[in-house]
């Protein structure tokens, strides 16, 4: 397995030439796709589908449409989460937001044509991959829409609205707005480079809780981090009234289930070969800062 | 070949039920998929893709999941289409537009729920369809995003926002915002069910004139038709100084130019056998009224 920078790097390598060049009429809609997409980001998903693909014993570039498109669909729902809208953030990754850049109408739009390259992109590999591919596309897919990364955020909206919501509600905004979408990359790589059926369903466990883990910790920054070092505002979720694990369970409360949730990552690897990987990524959600 | 009735109550049909049924924390989200959706539509994309499944010889089932991503697509450009920060509309198919209906935070996720359905709908197809499917879902993807309809859409935009624009920024709005969405659900369904080159070719070029025949005729609509009749608010073009064929070239000339588009759209189709269904079709266009 190569080294969690090493996969960033060839996420961010593909990420610069997969959209294509401007011609006369598209220059703004690129300039802000190209914006968003490029902006300095960890490449976590992109990252876990390349390591999936690569613990599967296959070469990276049968996995890499999909890391790539992992990756424009992260920075679309991103774009669209920020909007007026939606959680109306002005600063994203250190920067203005999208929608201050170039305005509400090329945002929306830049963020719509990120999720049809990503269907491109994963249309192609279908094209040339074959079943796995195919096995792939399907499982990405599942991931992005009502059952996925976007009923979470609609029922993120929903609880923010009525300003409530239980354990239950929680569950399913972690499980679907977050989990959903960095489970599937791994899931994704695996399919694509043809791992077995005992790897796939541990991972699928551990993606799951390695998800659930990734919000919690956002949860906590947004209550404990500070700004220039997040990138990001700071301070929303109480504001907006958003449903969070340290709403419902305090600050300790909170650091605790992401405990939980990591230990339970970890332990859906236990009797798999070679996850040092895995477990390294698992453990550094405990002291994540960014 | 069926009649177009036939084909848009086979695509109707198959809308009702390719949502996921609503679970506990998705209500408010699947019901304004479905809103929006499942509104009386013509399901000209959708019918044209089955129509080119069938014109290739094939069973309607193999272009069945393109038609009805392609009606999601559609669904979605027109929820993003109408929202405040873009065409800011508020009467669609004869109804309160969806961020009238459900709140602007609802209606940009039901716009990315049903892109994201559409494609999950295409990479089930390519999971079951072999290569066919996958040049299919490829050329559908195609036609959504920076070279295709959303493209077109920022341009559409950007000409309005600059109050100017000449015919190659016009032709750039009609075949990229409008004919990609009509030529690549026909292609579609070609594809999808294993038409010859020949054919493929031919229908290629009937859609890209069969589309900018359309936008025409909306562009004629906007200025001539009664709101009631149309389901949906006139005269908005010249009032946002959107760049139409009316713009550039007066009435009159709009309705020269849809004339000649929809003679192209017939030269296509010149020596092909049993096309008479593509040329009723392309004939309609010239007395479209909704």
């Amino acid at each position: 397995m190569r080294t969690f920078k090493e996969y960033a790097a060839l996420v961010n390598e593909g990420l610069e030439t997969t959209l294509p060049a401007a011609c006369a009429f598209d220059r703004e809609l690129l300039e802000a796709c190209r914006y968003s997409l490029l902006s300095p980001g960890k490449r976590l998903r992109g990252s876990l589908a390349l390591a999936g693909c690569e613990y599967a014993g296959a070469p990276l570039e049968k996995a890499l449409p999909f890391a790539l498109a992992v990756e424009c669909v992260h920075a679309y729902s991103l774009i669209h989460d920020d909007l007026p809208a939606m959680d109306n953030d002005t600063l994203r990754r250190g920067r203005p937001t999208c929608h201050v850049a170039f305005g509400e109408a090329m945002a929306i739009l830049a963020g719509d044509a990120l999720l049809s390259h990503a269907m491109l992109l994963m249309a192609r590999a279908c094209e040339t991959g074959g079943a796995g591919a195919a096995r792939a596309a399907v499982t990405l897919a599942s991931a992005l829409g009502i059952r996925g990364m976007v009923g979470g955020q609609a029922q993120d909206i929903v609880s923010e609205n009525a300003g409530a919501g239980g354990e239950e509600a929680l569950s399913y905004i972690q499980r679907n707005k977050t989990a959903a979408l960095i489970r599937a990359p791994l899931l994704c790589g695996l399919q694509a480079g043809g791992a077995d059926e005992r790897a796939e369903r541990a991972f699928s466990e551990y993606g799951l809780h390695l998800g659930v883990a990734f919000q919690i910790a956002d949860d906590v920054l947004d209550v404990t981090a500070d700004p220039a070092t997040l990138g990001k505002s700071v301070g929303k979720d109480a504001e907006e009234n958003k449903l969070t694990a340290v709403k419902l369970l305090g600050l300790n409360g909170a650091r605790e289930a992401l405990q939980r949730e990591t230990e339970l990552a970890l332990k859906a690897l236990e009797g798999l070969p070679g996850t040092a990987f895995f477990r390294a990524l698992a453990q550094q959600m405990l002291v994540r800062n960014s």
